[in-house]
Protein backbone atom coordinates (compact mmCIF):
# COMPACT_ATOMS: atom_id res chain seq x y z
CA UNK A 1 0.00 0.00 0.00
CA UNK A 2 1.48 3.28 -1.19
CA UNK A 3 0.26 6.62 0.49
CA UNK A 4 0.27 9.55 -2.50
CA UNK A 5 -1.39 13.04 -2.09
CA UNK A 6 -4.50 14.26 -4.19
CA UNK A 7 -5.47 17.29 -5.31
CA UNK A 8 -2.29 18.86 -4.18
CA UNK A 9 -3.15 17.59 -0.27
CA UNK A 10 0.09 16.35 1.94
CA UNK A 11 -0.31 12.69 2.77
CA UNK A 12 0.60 13.48 6.10
CA UNK A 13 -2.17 15.84 6.61
CA UNK A 14 -5.54 14.41 6.68
CA UNK A 15 -7.24 12.23 4.68
CA UNK A 16 -9.62 14.66 3.39
CA UNK A 17 -13.65 13.50 2.36
CA UNK A 18 -11.91 10.03 1.20
CA UNK A 19 -9.41 8.03 0.08
CA UNK A 20 -9.29 6.14 -3.32
CA UNK A 21 -7.99 2.45 -2.89
CA UNK A 22 -6.58 2.82 -6.57
CA UNK A 23 -2.91 3.40 -7.94
CA UNK A 24 -4.91 4.53 -11.61
CA UNK A 25 -3.75 7.94 -12.49
CA UNK A 26 -7.19 8.18 -14.60
CA UNK A 27 -9.19 7.66 -11.30
CA UNK A 28 -7.60 9.85 -9.43
CA UNK A 29 -7.53 12.78 -12.55
CA UNK A 30 -11.49 12.02 -12.57
CA UNK A 31 -11.71 13.06 -8.79
CA UNK A 32 -9.81 16.23 -9.62
CA UNK A 33 -12.14 17.36 -12.07
CA UNK A 34 -14.95 17.15 -9.39
CA UNK A 35 -12.94 18.84 -6.86
CA UNK A 36 -13.04 16.30 -5.20
CA UNK A 37 -10.58 16.18 -1.50
CA UNK A 38 -8.70 12.99 -1.69
CA UNK A 39 -6.26 11.27 -0.45
CA UNK A 40 -5.01 8.16 -2.40
CA UNK A 41 -3.92 4.99 -0.95
CA UNK A 42 -3.21 2.07 -3.42
CA UNK A 43 -4.88 -1.24 -2.42
CA UNK A 44 -2.49 -4.24 -3.15
CA UNK A 45 -4.86 -6.98 -3.72
CA UNK A 46 -5.17 -9.94 -5.83
CA UNK A 47 -7.98 -9.30 -7.75
CA UNK A 48 -10.04 -11.61 -9.70
CA UNK A 49 -10.64 -12.71 -13.45
CA UNK A 50 -12.74 -13.38 -15.76
CA UNK A 51 -15.99 -14.64 -14.82
CA UNK A 52 -19.32 -11.51 -15.41
CA UNK A 53 -18.07 -8.26 -15.41
CA UNK A 54 -20.53 -7.15 -13.65
CA UNK A 55 -19.75 -8.80 -11.03
CA UNK A 56 -16.35 -9.25 -11.27
CA UNK A 57 -15.53 -5.39 -11.25
CA UNK A 58 -18.22 -4.73 -8.15
CA UNK A 59 -16.00 -7.78 -6.09
CA UNK A 60 -12.94 -6.19 -7.32
CA UNK A 61 -14.04 -2.90 -6.06
CA UNK A 62 -14.87 -3.77 -2.54
CA UNK A 63 -11.96 -6.08 -2.18
CA UNK A 64 -10.03 -2.71 -2.65
CA UNK A 65 -11.92 -0.87 -0.67
CA UNK A 66 -11.75 -2.95 2.07
CA UNK A 67 -7.68 -3.48 1.92
CA UNK A 68 -7.35 0.06 2.93
CA UNK A 69 -7.40 1.92 6.07
CA UNK A 70 -9.71 4.88 5.94
CA UNK A 71 -12.57 6.68 7.55
CA UNK A 72 -14.80 6.85 4.02
CA UNK A 73 -12.60 4.27 1.40
CA UNK A 74 -14.04 4.37 -2.14
CA UNK A 75 -12.35 1.40 -4.51
CA UNK A 76 -13.15 0.85 -8.17
CA UNK A 77 -12.47 -1.66 -11.11
CA UNK A 78 -13.45 -1.69 -14.54
CA UNK A 79 -13.54 -4.38 -17.23
CA UNK A 80 -13.37 -4.46 -21.51
CA UNK A 81 -16.07 -6.65 -22.30
CA UNK A 82 -16.39 -8.27 -25.60
CA UNK A 83 -18.62 -11.59 -26.80
CA UNK A 84 -19.00 -13.11 -23.40
CA UNK A 85 -14.73 -12.33 -22.74
CA UNK A 86 -13.19 -10.09 -20.39
CA UNK A 87 -9.97 -8.44 -22.02
CA UNK A 88 -7.95 -7.93 -19.25
CA UNK A 89 -4.28 -6.04 -19.40
CA UNK A 90 -2.63 -7.50 -22.15
CA UNK A 91 0.40 -9.12 -21.37
CA UNK A 92 2.50 -8.06 -24.30
CA UNK A 93 2.24 -5.87 -27.17
CA UNK A 94 0.79 -9.04 -29.37
CA UNK A 95 -1.65 -9.43 -27.01
CA UNK A 96 -2.91 -5.64 -27.42
CA UNK A 97 -3.09 -6.03 -30.75
CA UNK A 98 -4.90 -9.11 -30.39
CA UNK A 99 -7.01 -6.79 -28.77
CA UNK A 100 -7.11 -4.04 -30.71
CA UNK A 101 -7.97 -5.90 -33.78
CA UNK A 102 -10.77 -7.81 -32.05
CA UNK A 103 -12.50 -4.63 -31.11
CA UNK A 104 -11.83 -2.25 -34.47
CA UNK A 105 -15.29 -1.60 -36.45
CA UNK A 106 -17.46 -2.89 -33.64
CA UNK A 107 -19.27 -2.29 -30.12
CA UNK A 108 -17.91 -3.56 -26.80
CA UNK A 109 -18.66 -2.94 -23.47
CA UNK A 110 -16.99 -1.38 -20.53
CA UNK A 111 -18.32 -2.13 -16.78
CA UNK A 112 -17.14 -0.30 -14.07
CA UNK A 113 -17.94 -0.98 -10.46
CA UNK A 114 -16.96 1.24 -6.99
CA UNK A 115 -17.26 0.23 -3.92
CA UNK A 116 -17.47 3.06 -1.33
CA UNK A 117 -16.81 1.59 2.63
CA UNK A 118 -17.50 3.79 5.63
CA UNK A 119 -17.91 3.25 9.59
CA UNK A 120 -18.34 -0.32 8.93
CA UNK A 121 -21.22 -0.09 6.19
CA UNK A 122 -20.10 -0.62 2.28
CA UNK A 123 -22.09 0.49 -0.48
CA UNK A 124 -21.77 -0.39 -4.07
CA UNK A 125 -22.77 0.46 -7.56
CA UNK A 126 -21.34 -0.83 -11.27
CA UNK A 127 -22.46 1.10 -14.89
CA UNK A 128 -21.53 0.13 -18.12
CA UNK A 129 -20.94 2.23 -21.18
CA UNK A 130 -20.78 0.74 -25.28
CA UNK A 131 -17.54 1.88 -27.09
CA UNK A 132 -17.45 1.52 -30.69
CA UNK A 133 -14.12 1.61 -32.42
CA UNK A 134 -13.92 2.80 -36.09
CA UNK A 135 -12.34 0.32 -38.19
CA UNK A 136 -8.61 0.27 -37.78
CA UNK A 137 -6.77 -0.84 -40.66
CA UNK A 138 -2.89 -2.22 -39.88
CA UNK A 139 -1.25 1.47 -39.88
CA UNK A 140 -3.90 2.52 -37.17
CA UNK A 141 -2.99 -0.28 -35.08
CA UNK A 142 0.67 0.02 -35.40
CA UNK A 143 0.42 3.82 -34.95
CA UNK A 144 -1.29 3.02 -31.68
CA UNK A 145 0.82 0.02 -30.64
CA UNK A 146 4.02 2.76 -31.00
CA UNK A 147 2.74 5.26 -28.59
CA UNK A 148 2.65 2.55 -26.06
CA UNK A 149 0.01 3.77 -24.11
CA UNK A 150 -1.76 0.22 -24.71
CA UNK A 151 0.65 -1.04 -21.58
CA UNK A 152 -1.59 -1.77 -18.54
CA UNK A 153 -4.75 -0.57 -19.89
CA UNK A 154 -8.18 -3.32 -19.71
CA UNK A 155 -8.22 -4.04 -23.21
CA UNK A 156 -5.35 -2.40 -23.93
CA UNK A 157 -6.03 0.99 -25.14
CA UNK A 158 -6.95 4.88 -23.35
CA UNK A 159 -10.18 6.42 -24.23
CA UNK A 160 -8.86 9.86 -22.64
CA UNK A 161 -5.43 9.53 -24.56
CA UNK A 162 -4.01 8.55 -27.91
CA UNK A 163 -7.03 5.87 -27.72
CA UNK A 164 -9.41 8.60 -28.39
CA UNK A 165 -8.94 8.32 -31.77
CA UNK A 166 -9.76 4.84 -32.29
CA UNK A 167 -13.24 5.56 -31.01
CA UNK A 168 -15.84 6.38 -33.19
CA UNK A 169 -18.68 6.85 -30.08
CA UNK A 170 -19.56 5.67 -27.00
CA UNK A 171 -23.33 5.10 -25.32
CA UNK A 172 -23.49 5.64 -21.62
CA UNK A 173 -21.15 7.70 -19.06
CA UNK A 174 -17.99 8.36 -20.34
CA UNK A 175 -15.99 8.64 -16.77
CA UNK A 176 -17.48 4.72 -17.00
CA UNK A 177 -14.95 4.10 -19.86
CA UNK A 178 -12.23 5.79 -18.49
CA UNK A 179 -12.55 3.86 -15.40
CA UNK A 180 -14.70 5.53 -12.72
CA UNK A 181 -18.88 5.74 -12.75
CA UNK A 182 -19.29 9.46 -11.85
CA UNK A 183 -22.98 9.03 -13.05
CA UNK A 184 -23.38 6.29 -10.71
CA UNK A 185 -21.09 7.48 -7.76
CA UNK A 186 -23.45 10.67 -7.32
CA UNK A 187 -26.14 8.55 -6.95
CA UNK A 188 -24.65 6.62 -4.51
CA UNK A 189 -23.05 9.54 -2.76
CA UNK A 190 -23.84 13.20 -3.85
CA UNK A 191 -22.19 14.79 -0.61
CA UNK A 192 -18.84 13.97 -1.70
CA UNK A 193 -18.93 15.90 -5.16
CA UNK A 194 -22.29 18.49 -5.55
CA UNK A 195 -22.96 18.59 -2.24
CA UNK A 196 -19.61 19.00 -0.34
CA UNK A 197 -18.82 22.03 1.42
CA UNK B 1 -5.52 37.11 -32.59
CA UNK B 2 -2.77 35.76 -30.05
CA UNK B 3 -0.49 33.38 -30.50
CA UNK B 4 -0.06 30.77 -28.03
CA UNK B 5 2.49 27.90 -27.72
CA UNK B 6 0.81 24.21 -27.65
CA UNK B 7 2.43 21.13 -26.93
CA UNK B 8 5.24 23.12 -25.45
CA UNK B 9 6.24 24.34 -28.01
CA UNK B 10 7.82 27.51 -28.79
CA UNK B 11 5.84 29.72 -30.82
CA UNK B 12 8.67 31.01 -31.97
CA UNK B 13 9.81 28.16 -33.62
CA UNK B 14 7.89 26.84 -36.34
CA UNK B 15 4.15 26.08 -36.32
CA UNK B 16 4.35 22.15 -35.81
CA UNK B 17 1.74 20.50 -37.76
CA UNK B 18 -1.42 22.51 -37.50
CA UNK B 19 -2.59 26.16 -36.51
CA UNK B 20 -5.17 25.59 -34.03
CA UNK B 21 -7.80 28.78 -34.75
CA UNK B 22 -9.16 28.79 -30.83
CA UNK B 23 -8.46 30.17 -27.51
CA UNK B 24 -10.31 27.34 -25.90
CA UNK B 25 -8.30 25.57 -23.82
CA UNK B 26 -10.46 22.19 -23.80
CA UNK B 27 -9.58 22.24 -27.79
CA UNK B 28 -5.99 22.63 -26.37
CA UNK B 29 -6.14 19.92 -24.43
CA UNK B 30 -8.09 17.54 -26.86
CA UNK B 31 -4.79 18.45 -29.30
CA UNK B 32 -2.50 17.18 -26.75
CA UNK B 33 -4.06 14.20 -25.72
CA UNK B 34 -3.72 12.98 -28.97
CA UNK B 35 -0.04 14.01 -29.47
CA UNK B 36 -0.57 16.35 -31.66
CA UNK B 37 2.32 19.01 -32.48
CA UNK B 38 0.24 22.21 -33.10
CA UNK B 39 0.20 26.22 -32.26
CA UNK B 40 -2.43 27.85 -31.21
CA UNK B 41 -4.20 31.31 -33.00
CA UNK B 42 -6.50 32.50 -31.46
CA UNK B 43 -9.26 33.44 -34.47
CA UNK B 44 -10.79 37.38 -33.38
CA UNK B 45 -14.06 36.73 -35.07
CA UNK B 46 -17.64 37.77 -35.05
CA UNK B 47 -18.99 34.60 -34.44
CA UNK B 48 -22.60 34.04 -35.84
CA UNK B 49 -25.23 33.22 -33.41
CA UNK B 50 -28.50 31.18 -34.02
CA UNK B 51 -30.12 29.52 -36.50
CA UNK B 52 -29.63 25.70 -37.40
CA UNK B 53 -26.56 24.76 -34.87
CA UNK B 54 -25.54 21.79 -37.72
CA UNK B 55 -24.97 25.08 -39.80
CA UNK B 56 -23.88 27.45 -37.02
CA UNK B 57 -21.09 25.58 -36.24
CA UNK B 58 -19.78 24.59 -40.11
CA UNK B 59 -19.97 28.25 -40.65
CA UNK B 60 -18.20 29.62 -36.97
CA UNK B 61 -15.59 27.07 -37.47
CA UNK B 62 -14.97 27.83 -41.06
CA UNK B 63 -14.77 32.04 -39.92
CA UNK B 64 -11.86 31.05 -37.64
CA UNK B 65 -10.09 29.00 -39.80
CA UNK B 66 -9.84 31.95 -42.53
CA UNK B 67 -9.28 34.11 -40.45
CA UNK B 68 -5.80 32.74 -38.52
CA UNK B 69 -2.81 32.63 -40.84
CA UNK B 70 -0.47 29.29 -41.63
CA UNK B 71 0.10 26.30 -43.73
CA UNK B 72 -2.52 24.16 -42.15
CA UNK B 73 -5.34 26.27 -39.89
CA UNK B 74 -8.43 24.27 -37.58
CA UNK B 75 -11.32 25.96 -36.67
CA UNK B 76 -13.76 24.52 -34.49
CA UNK B 77 -17.25 25.87 -33.11
CA UNK B 78 -19.82 24.29 -30.50
CA UNK B 79 -23.24 24.54 -30.07
CA UNK B 80 -25.98 23.05 -27.58
CA UNK B 81 -29.05 22.92 -28.43
CA UNK B 82 -32.24 22.00 -26.76
CA UNK B 83 -35.83 21.86 -28.86
CA UNK B 84 -34.54 24.00 -31.33
CA UNK B 85 -33.14 26.58 -29.52
CA UNK B 86 -29.27 27.45 -29.61
CA UNK B 87 -28.03 28.09 -26.08
CA UNK B 88 -25.18 30.03 -26.32
CA UNK B 89 -22.61 31.10 -23.37
CA UNK B 90 -24.32 32.95 -20.65
CA UNK B 91 -24.30 36.20 -20.22
CA UNK B 92 -24.97 36.47 -16.28
CA UNK B 93 -25.32 33.34 -13.56
CA UNK B 94 -28.90 34.27 -14.14
CA UNK B 95 -28.85 32.98 -16.98
CA UNK B 96 -26.77 30.11 -16.42
CA UNK B 97 -29.37 28.99 -13.67
CA UNK B 98 -32.51 29.23 -16.51
CA UNK B 99 -30.40 27.10 -19.17
CA UNK B 100 -29.12 24.37 -16.17
CA UNK B 101 -32.39 24.36 -15.16
CA UNK B 102 -33.80 24.05 -18.61
CA UNK B 103 -31.33 20.71 -19.12
CA UNK B 104 -32.13 19.44 -16.14
CA UNK B 105 -33.60 15.82 -16.07
CA UNK B 106 -33.44 15.33 -20.42
CA UNK B 107 -31.23 15.08 -23.41
CA UNK B 108 -29.84 17.80 -25.19
CA UNK B 109 -27.84 17.46 -28.65
CA UNK B 110 -24.13 19.31 -28.94
CA UNK B 111 -22.99 20.15 -31.99
CA UNK B 112 -19.38 20.67 -33.16
CA UNK B 113 -18.27 21.75 -36.39
CA UNK B 114 -14.63 21.60 -37.95
CA UNK B 115 -12.81 23.30 -40.85
CA UNK B 116 -9.88 22.45 -41.79
CA UNK B 117 -7.81 25.32 -44.71
CA UNK B 118 -4.64 24.35 -46.18
CA UNK B 119 -3.29 26.00 -49.44
CA UNK B 120 -6.40 27.51 -50.55
CA UNK B 121 -8.26 24.25 -50.04
CA UNK B 122 -11.22 23.69 -47.44
CA UNK B 123 -12.89 20.85 -45.10
CA UNK B 124 -14.75 21.07 -42.85
CA UNK B 125 -17.01 17.92 -41.05
CA UNK B 126 -19.73 18.59 -38.07
CA UNK B 127 -20.80 15.97 -35.55
CA UNK B 128 -23.47 15.61 -32.79
CA UNK B 129 -24.17 13.98 -29.75
CA UNK B 130 -26.33 13.74 -27.38
CA UNK B 131 -26.05 14.67 -23.67
CA UNK B 132 -28.46 13.90 -20.92
CA UNK B 133 -28.16 15.68 -17.25
CA UNK B 134 -29.51 13.80 -14.73
CA UNK B 135 -32.51 15.20 -12.61
CA UNK B 136 -30.82 18.54 -11.07
CA UNK B 137 -32.36 19.64 -7.77
CA UNK B 138 -31.82 23.36 -6.08
CA UNK B 139 -29.07 22.14 -4.31
CA UNK B 140 -27.13 21.03 -7.25
CA UNK B 141 -27.31 24.14 -9.32
CA UNK B 142 -26.61 26.48 -6.84
CA UNK B 143 -23.28 24.20 -6.26
CA UNK B 144 -22.71 24.26 -9.69
CA UNK B 145 -22.97 27.98 -9.86
CA UNK B 146 -20.70 28.49 -7.24
CA UNK B 147 -17.98 26.72 -9.00
CA UNK B 148 -17.93 29.69 -11.58
CA UNK B 149 -17.27 26.94 -14.35
CA UNK B 150 -20.47 28.47 -15.96
CA UNK B 151 -18.93 31.18 -17.42
CA UNK B 152 -17.44 31.37 -20.80
CA UNK B 153 -19.39 28.10 -21.71
CA UNK B 154 -22.27 27.20 -24.14
CA UNK B 155 -24.59 25.89 -22.91
CA UNK B 156 -23.43 27.16 -19.21
CA UNK B 157 -21.66 24.14 -18.20
CA UNK B 158 -18.31 21.70 -19.14
CA UNK B 159 -18.46 18.12 -19.01
CA UNK B 160 -14.90 17.95 -18.85
CA UNK B 161 -15.02 19.76 -15.14
CA UNK B 162 -17.21 19.51 -12.61
CA UNK B 163 -19.69 19.42 -14.74
CA UNK B 164 -19.58 16.06 -15.61
CA UNK B 165 -21.20 15.60 -11.94
CA UNK B 166 -24.55 16.76 -13.89
CA UNK B 167 -24.41 14.54 -16.67
CA UNK B 168 -25.98 11.15 -16.81
CA UNK B 169 -25.48 9.65 -20.15
CA UNK B 170 -23.78 10.56 -23.48
CA UNK B 171 -24.45 9.31 -26.91
CA UNK B 172 -21.66 9.74 -29.51
CA UNK B 173 -18.13 11.13 -29.36
CA UNK B 174 -17.29 12.41 -26.19
CA UNK B 175 -14.88 14.93 -27.36
CA UNK B 176 -17.77 16.29 -29.62
CA UNK B 177 -19.34 17.70 -26.31
CA UNK B 178 -16.04 18.94 -25.04
CA UNK B 179 -15.63 21.26 -28.24
CA UNK B 180 -13.57 18.99 -30.68
CA UNK B 181 -15.07 16.44 -32.55
CA UNK B 182 -12.52 14.13 -32.48
CA UNK B 183 -14.03 11.10 -35.03
CA UNK B 184 -14.86 13.34 -37.40
CA UNK B 185 -11.06 15.29 -37.64
CA UNK B 186 -9.70 11.68 -38.22
CA UNK B 187 -11.75 11.39 -40.74
CA UNK B 188 -10.82 14.11 -42.23
CA UNK B 189 -7.44 14.20 -41.66
CA UNK B 190 -5.91 11.05 -40.35
CA UNK B 191 -2.65 12.30 -41.28
CA UNK B 192 -2.80 15.10 -38.75
CA UNK B 193 -3.23 11.95 -35.31
CA UNK B 194 -2.81 8.19 -36.46
CA UNK B 195 -0.54 8.65 -39.28
CA UNK B 196 1.67 11.00 -37.96
CA UNK B 197 5.60 10.44 -38.13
Amino acid sequence: MAAVSGSGRDARSSEGILVLASASPQRRAILEQLGVDFTVRAADVEERRGGDPERLVVDNALLKARAVPGSRVLGADTAVAVDGDVLGKPAAEAEARAFLERLSGREHVVWSGIALTEEGTQQTAVASARVRFRDLDRRDVDWYLSTGEWRDRAGGYAIQGRGGALVEAIQGDYNCVVGLPVAALVRLAPYLIVHSP
